[in-house]
């Protein structure tokens, strides 16, 4: 690391407050970033399995997203619209409703709210509270949901939630995610807690699920849970909402990660790559039979970003007029699945989780994960961990990610992993 | 209207949710915005005194800023980079530790929050209770601080609050603002209640307020007042957070709205006009030695907006490197009083209200305030009310109107206040 | 002190929790009660003019009540009954409507409710949610209302509030008791903070209100605040709650301490000298188109103490068939009124607080309330503090002391003054 | 049914909020009681099968306390003392040390409580949360806990709990009582949800338990349940309180429900039985450590009810002295368990459920549940049902009915079983 640039860090140190956290783990500069891969300061390249979290799912700076995105900027195009009528908005509503809403039946409404998931869901509770009367909403052991207030108490880790500094996290009760008891039968739990009228559990306005838990360690629920849920709140007159932020727009196969499972969600929850290029976006989908909003209810200012507009329009129509790109995503998922069993094996007790493009693999130990992580990234891989103990190294790759890369990567975290066990059978 | 432009418009109806709110009372399609002027589908321009709620305080699509982030975008910038380190965010901070920071004597942190004022609200409330153990914050009436459950219990409105679906609104007190009882010393009051060990409010982890409440109706908290409530604050061992959302950034004269006013915010959030050209930022500062911040403890994915650095470091160094831009808009705002003051003479019990360049008219109801504004849309001008009863024209003009496009805007406001009143005469 | 009665006390020492108070200050152990007379085992007498916090308004072990019991007693009438029906609890319950509603015009019901003031208060402010479907109750600075976790969120104390252990006191708004804050009309202040739709206080299911705040230093509203507090009440579509726990049952002159004063609570509270003899016993009095309960909606095992409704049928056939006793309450007052100001005289700065047998002396300090209070009590009186600073030395002398006893009470009281001021004055 | 008597209980009607509830039941008017048998006003008696909810295990009326009690009053013993130091209270708590804590050597103190089941809750989870520095409770499917905000808060029945007219039940979790899954292991569950650190169960401050959950269907934990509750509440730094209200004071058997179980509570809440006679009073039991509480910090006018200090030390003396009365217990509760096996296997899917003297036949429906009380009502035994749906008829007699008359109590059951039984089968 040359002089100048540390020199330059120190700005970080001084004046970015010590809640920073990604940055301690990839401790470089970060100058340029292109489809799937990253460049520092010193021109050192990184292959991104990280991919802004889900937010990258096409990967950095799609040539045809930028390209719309600076004839936007460049002719003048709205920057910043509050949420008043813009040709931007209706082209990129027009895309959504012809690519993915009416293809799949779907006749939800969208909710242009503040450009955070955290806002979609704080969105989507206050309206599950509304249109039931009730107060209660069920989330699930391991979900993450978002970090103000009332996301904040659907979210699961003692951590983040003692962030909120002592204030009660109310009006939410969390029951086990599927598979998160050993053998009980969670689904079955939850009807027979609910259905109990001395549970002491008052009736839920709403159940809110993550389909795959990215922050929880790449839980995914089953078909059949998620459909037992979907019944379950439908016979206690509550609502489902879908919590699609990390598990959608491709991520698992399908734009939504539900899509196929035979139900039909109340309300879902979008955030990430929704926009396609990285811009800070999120939308709530509602029936229109829920959508009793007075005008401003709920509001914000940056509600509908019209950058975002334009590159999630572009998105649409690049990446989701027919199959190609889901067929795609699959065959890549597959190799995904086969390469991490693979790697798995080398790892004494060690289990692939997840769907599609969404997987790891947990090592076990959150110790052991960070080791991994870090020598990734020393091997010039960003890849981060998940779960409760940090046990899960997570491959969140852009779906876009070429081939060739994607598999360079791969071997990249299989030496990463053997390294790590090295080490530590030395150190035992 | 053509036929062509209201075809365009049932997608709004068809898939926008309900909730959307300016574009009912601006009923047209925008297509580009430069300046202070917006042009709609059919080539009509528009002045814009609405400045996207103060989010836009240097115009729409300033050309420098404009060229800046086109750059940054061909030259394949990072678009999202979570909170990990880049040039860009290191150029920002830099420009706004040397620019903005230094030479007022703050020593403060800055937080990465999610790009939403909300989010900024959310994170220093949060800071507020981890720092003192302390649940209760102190908000006022008439204030506003966002939408998601931690700022929506801190926010005066009712019908807001009610958008909350029942839930209580917990953990705050809300105390009169300045002004708002009449003769009533408020501050004295604020002192009683606080100094009483049996008043029932709880010792407070923070104040919360706005040096002037754009939503709720102008209210301009006076020097002696908000140093009262700053020394009070230290008294009972609370922090003060100054809500700067709105009225930072210039809207007021100076970068920070009370920069001059003799005491130090313990933080300040800032949001809307940050980002220079209307681009999704936000960001919470706070005093170093509140920074307990463990990594992550509050996150969110688009918390530090690359392409927000990018324009927010050329406002900084366009508007903030000498003193004249301060001064110009320092005369607009005598200019923008003298005006009001006119226009208010005319309309019997109006008085003018509001700080600097973010003033406006109190016309004594809601219904008079509204034809007001939908006169001056239908004159080509976009203009809003504000307060608890919308009775409020509000004036909150780009700061860099060219003072002729200013002037003829303000020529616009008195014609739409002159039909108005006849319209209200012929009536009665 | 004896060796034999020191030993005796270690008992309490050992098991009984330091929650324990009363013991402290008036540390002796008694064994019988007559009247306003204490006894303790060493033979001493003491006038009591504490009477169980206003529990013992008739004095202590009124003859005929003591013989009414002892006779239901030996004829095995029942002690426990829940809430069936017995020909006691009809009795009691004819009486009281014949005695003390019929007359005064009242068309109330009577619930019986566990025999706790602050179950009292917890279902008066359940019903008040019930009916209104709102939330937010009203009370105000320096009112005690319980100690269970609704009444505390109504209790303005902060030590008490402090015995929560840090839960959210919610969905409760404090406002100032008239004359908390010097000459601001805090009446006046109500209307304003309440009317305003955007001051962050949300719409009131009811006001509480102690017409005399016995624990809070003897602050006595006025007719007129609390008739502009029934008016608001009414306005606002919200309850009032009369608690005249502690000044009722002709504390303050009338058997309830507003029935002159123009209007009609929609509910009261009653419990301390409701029995008439300092059993456990509290009710709570509805409107009858209130009682939308189902029942058991609200229980208790000991609602309806039966013991407590033989002698509280004795109080009120005794008491309160004419207005003798009230006459004669009412002299007492005026004696009362006369001496405590006379021995305010003496106290630099002090004043007379309080209504009809309700009254006190503000001495400036806690510490000099205390030394009076502890040399009254060498001096055979008991009596004691009030106030959020323990600054008001309090008379709760029974209703029914005899005269003599009752001045030779005063003068005690005026000695203990004297002698606490020549200290005072020593010690500077 | 005379006309007179119907004419008396028109007060009832006129005067009694609708809120009560067992007069509906047992719809007569009650004169007199003794032992297990009461008397209404056309002297018809009755065999007393619920014991005022097991307020009454020595049954009513019991001679030695009576005559005690009458001696008192004549006496001019205390009536109401506050929490000042009496004889009469010294000496219960000398006997409450001699004859129970000392010999099971227990070092609890006693806090006196205001004289309600609900108040001991309430003051324990205040203690629970003072001393941890946590607020979260644990409380259990189908527990019934009282009636107050914090108590209620812990009740699992959803009924009860719309009492609270819409505010949020906080600061608690709900976790399945054993044997309210079926197969499920509720231990082990427990064990995993509160293990897991992202269950979004905040860590617990205490735990509150039923032995037997008298109102929610007479459900009876297990030793080996109980055992796994105290050491999971130990392994998590919560406390563990043992609600004995209903369960407590020989109704299974032993003084406490749980004293041979082999582990210590933090906590044990006292009421019902604990005076002996049924008057008014409750108490908590506290280890020494955790008795921080600053004087008053939790108060009550009605703490430590002296009448009922009188009766508890008489029963104390006359029950507990020697094993005699436990051992007559244990032999009833076995003719009471085998006569209800017989009972129940005349119902189809019936079973005996609960412990001890506690005990019930869960007959599959309120409906029958409340066919079979009705009919025993009229043919002289008072006896009612419990559980979610009222499916549980609950034999709640005192510990004391003589042999015969229990024995006959059961038959007259056995008959309202065969006449609801021959009725259903008449009408299906």
């Amino acid at each position: 690391m040359s002089t100048a640039q540390t020199a330059d860090r120190t700005i970080f140190e001084r004046r970015e407050s010590e809640v920073r956290s990604y940055c301690r783990s990839f401790d470089t500069v970060f100058t340029s970033a292109s489809g799937s891969t990253l460049t520092d300061t010193e021109g050192r390249e990184y292959t991104d399995f990280l991919a802004g979290c889900s937010s990258l799912n096409y990967g950095h700076n799609d040539p045809d997203m930028k390209s719309a995105l600076v004839d936007h900027i460049t002719g003048d195009g709205l920057t910043h619209g509050l949420d008043m009528y813009t040709d931007t908005k209706a082209d990129f509503l027009r895309a959504f409703d012809e690519i993915i809403l009416k293809p799949r039946g779907m006749d939800h409404k969208v909710m242009m709210v503040g450009p955070t998931g955290t806002n979609a869901v704080e969105a989507a509770i206050k309206l599950a509270r509304k249109t039931t009367g009730r107060k209660n909403v069920i989330a699930f052991t391991n979900g993450f949901h978002g970090m103000t207030l009332g996301a904040l108490a659907l979210t699961g880790n003692a951590g983040k939630r003692g962030g909120a500094g002592g204030v009660s996290l109310n009006d939410t009760t969390h029951l086990p995610y599927e598979g998160s008891l050993g053998d009980v039968d969670t689904l079955e739990l939850a009807r027979e807690m609910l259905r109990n009228g001395s549970s002491g559990i008052d009736a839920p306005a709403a159940f809110i699920v993550e389909p795959v838990q990215g922050e929880g360690g790449l839980n995914a629920a089953s078909k059949e849970w998620l459909q037992g849920i979907a019944a379950l709140a439908k016979e206690l007159g509550a609502l489902l909402i879908i919590d699609d932020i990390q598990a959608g727009i491709g991520r698992t196969g399908s734009f939504f990660s539900t899509e196929d499972f035979g139900f039909e969600p109340d309300m879902i929850t979008l955030a990430k790559s929704f926009s396609g290029m990285g811009l800070p976006f999120a939308a709530l989908l509602l029936k229109p039979e829920l959508d009793i909003w007075k005008p401003a209810e709920h509001n914000g200012t940056f509600r509908g970003n019209t950058h975002a507009f334009v590159t999630a329009r572009v998105a649409l129509e690049k990446f989701w007029k027919d199959d190609s790109f889901a067929k795609e995503v699959a065959e890549k998922s597959d190799l995904l699945e086969k390469r991490l069993t693979e790697i798995a094996r080398h790892i004494p007790g060690a289990y692939v989780k997840g769907r599609g493009m969404m997987r790891g693999i947990d090592v076990g130990s959150g110790e052991l994960a960070a080791h991994i992580c870090a020598d990734a990234f020393d091997k010039g891989l960003i890849i981060e961990t998940s779960g409760a103990e940090d046990e899960v190294v997570k491959v969140l790759a852009p779906l876009t990610t070429p081939l060739a890369q994607f598999k360079a990567g791969l071997d990249t975290l299989e030496d990463a992993v053997s390294a790590s066990l090295s080490l530590k059978i030395a150190a035992e």
